[in-house]
């Protein structure tokens, strides 16, 4: 995989030109992609003439962005035939910031339709027979794959970190709007968040740091050994043996590096915000693609089409009383005191076989209620040498320490 | 003006057919719009077409759209020369809801630059030398010169509460996220709020009422006389005589019908909170409207290049700080007690002569900021036979009380 800081660094030191990492990632994108289908447009010549130009930490660096974010030089299709070749007039925000801080767009990634659960045709890179994960199924994959070394994706449920753990990345979910979603999609505007996938934990916190102006590195110099909390929540009965174990190895692997674990029982409010979850994606979603339902409903996927019929039927009660659960989960969370970070399965398990579904967010989808910050660390692979993801999840605002806290884990782990 | 209501029991028993609407705003569109300037464009065919087939609570009433609104069938110029021509492929959520409860699209109306500073070409149609306010001037002067029974604007500071004030309507700005904000050209994603105009505030109500399918109508029987509180803000020298009078009146008429009035000095966390509102939509606009300053800074207005010039230098600390401030801030409101509403101007005066600024958001922003719902109630005039509009805020999430309590007072200055 690239790294996005030893790029960064090479391009700092002259030992690399811009325009060479986009060739370097054009080479890999010419034999992988085919296998791969990570990308629905490619970008490489523009790519490399903007290079040439770029400034900012992150010049040069070749980016792909899922294509539920709209950009006025690539069509932006959001996974539906409905918008097949529809051409945007303007780059989302978080489009401008990467090419603020030097990004070069190399083109759009795979999502599946409007970022729900329809599949794209996007492999995964460690095992093709299986789901990359969704939504965000070409992003993670590029970045597995070494086609690129930055991308980017979005979450509603488990759409960032699902595929990081399904590919064996780094998948960043920052706190709620700490990156924009203006120029996204929109499929729930309580939960839909911008995330980034990278190589490393390291390498995901230095491109949020670049694009964000905010001090999220952690790549200088070792931070103090955390307090990890193990949440298993009550879905744990869903999480494979393999992860189950994968959860028990991250845990005692970064006790043994000095990090102070113990074991959390979480409230049953965080069992009605997990439901809260699904009514309010539900309830928004029926109004956020009303278009698309009530003019283009015979070009809906009939899984999404199901889902906006039951959407429907949420009622603005029911909708309330769930905003109040979470609202109050926030709370409760906020009371939950004595660790930094929470260590938590990023998936039930491994990708599955198939590339029918992406999978489940089952341990995703509260963490995205709430809004806190999270990370799939990789390093981790189950017996058939998939790669297994566990889930640091932060406090709301706290993205560093949570950058932090999966940085030492994954060191911990690959020092193992 | 048109009253939401009164058009809608005629379709309901059938003493006025949905066409007819449509062709009663034409005429009075065809009298009007060449001295007022309310529309950027106008769609009276087809929506006399759409008008016969219409079905829902509100079928048949020609409703005006902001130009801050993507709409699927008609050009959407965001105000801005960028966008001269722009056929968005998707229509606004909340033109969805709006063509659900049976709305057609009468037409665009004028918006300010990016819903920003720099005015379109609407007049006030009490005083054509004078501003309707701004951002959404067309959709308040359609309402207010009879051209339309309902329109739709958005406010990020004051621009729904003010050009309603200027215009002599009645303006909804609901609790933040009560109307999808999905497909609104986005300004400050933490401050953007839909609202609505209509002739009365009962007539908002029923609107609202039906496009939400929420319990918001206030026509239905006598509501309690409400518990009042004036807050006069620590902006209150800002007022002018005639709206503190306008205030005053409000006030003494309210307690006449059987209000229980009382002050309330707000503590110092709101004049912060006031502050804080810039910050926010300084940070916030920087990045939603970073493609426009990127790519096509010499197109934008002197105004909005200087303030997207300005706003590029906050520093991710004074936002968070901002947003700490304003969480403070809603938990303060939500510690004072004893009253159902507050009541304090919709602006600094009646519409100031001029069309080369739409006014002063000065008693506005505290309310979007904290997202608190709010009507402003039309009745009084100052000398000039200009409209001077008080507004009622309500308590987040209550919204029907701000309604009944501004119906309340609408019939109170009416009854006077």
């Amino acid at each position: 995989m690239l790294s996005v800081i030893a790029l960064a660094q090479r391009i700092e030191s002259g030992a690399s030109t811009p325009s060479s990492l986009v060739d370097q990632c054009a080479e890999v994108i010419a034999q992988c992609e085919d296998g791969i289908g990570a990308f629905t447009v490619q970008d490489l010549d523009r790519a490399r003439d903007q290079a040439a130009h770029a400034q900012g930490p992150l010049r040069g660096l070749p980016v792909g962005v899922k294509d539920i974010y709209d950009t006025a030089d690539l069509p932006t299709g959001y996974g539906s035939p409905i918008y097949k070749g529809h051409q945007p007039a303007s780059d989302a925000a978080i489009v401008s910031l990467l090419k603020r801080a030097g990004c070069v767009v190399a083109g759009k990634t795979v999502t599946t339709e409007f970022a729900h659960a329809t599949p794209g045709k996007t492999r995964n890179p460690h095992h093709t027979a299986h789901t990359p994960g969704g939504s965000s199924s070409g992003s993670a994959a590029a970045v597995a794959a070494g086609m690129l070394p930055l991308a980017i994706g979005s979450q509603t449920a488990g759409s960032v970190i699902r595929p990081a753990a399904f590919c064996g990345v780094a998948g960043f979910k920052p706190s709620f709007k700490l990156l924009p979603t203006v120029g996204m999609k929109c499929f729930s505007w309580s939960l839909d968040t911008a995330g980034l996938f990278a190589a490393s934990v390291a390498d995901a916190a230095y491109a949020a740091s670049a694009i964000t102006q905010r001090d999220l590195r952690v790549d200088q110099g070792a931070a103090s050994a955390p307090s990890i909390a193990v949440v298993r929540t009550h879905n744990w009965d869903h999480a494979s043996d393999a992860m189950k174990e994968a959860v028990e190895t991250a845990a005692r692997t970064a006790e043994r590096r000095g990090a102070r674990i113990r074991e959390l029982v979480l409230p049953s409010i965080f069992e009605e915000a997990d439901e809260a979850h699904s009514i309010i994606q539900f309830y928004e979603s029926a109004q956020a693609l009303a278009f698309e339902y009530d003019r283009h409903r015979d070009r809906l996927s009939p899984a999404l089409r199901e889902a906006l019929d039951q959407a429907a039927m949420v009622s603005p009660d029911a909708y309330d009383a769930a905003r109040r659960t979470s609202h109050r989960a926030r709370q409760a969370l906020n009371e939950l005191n004595d660790f930094d970070v929470l260590l938590t399965p990023s998936a039930p398990g491994a990708a599955p076989a198939g590339l029918a579904s992406t999978g489940w967010p089952i341990f995703n989808r509260l963490w995205t209620l709430l809004g806190n910050p999270s990370v799939n660390v990789p390093g981790l692979m189950d017996d058939a040498q998939l790669p297994l993801g566990v889930q640091i999840v932060g406090r709301f605002g706290r993205d560093r320490s949570v950058l932090e806290a999966g940085h030492f884990l994954e060191d911990a782990l690959r020092r193992r």
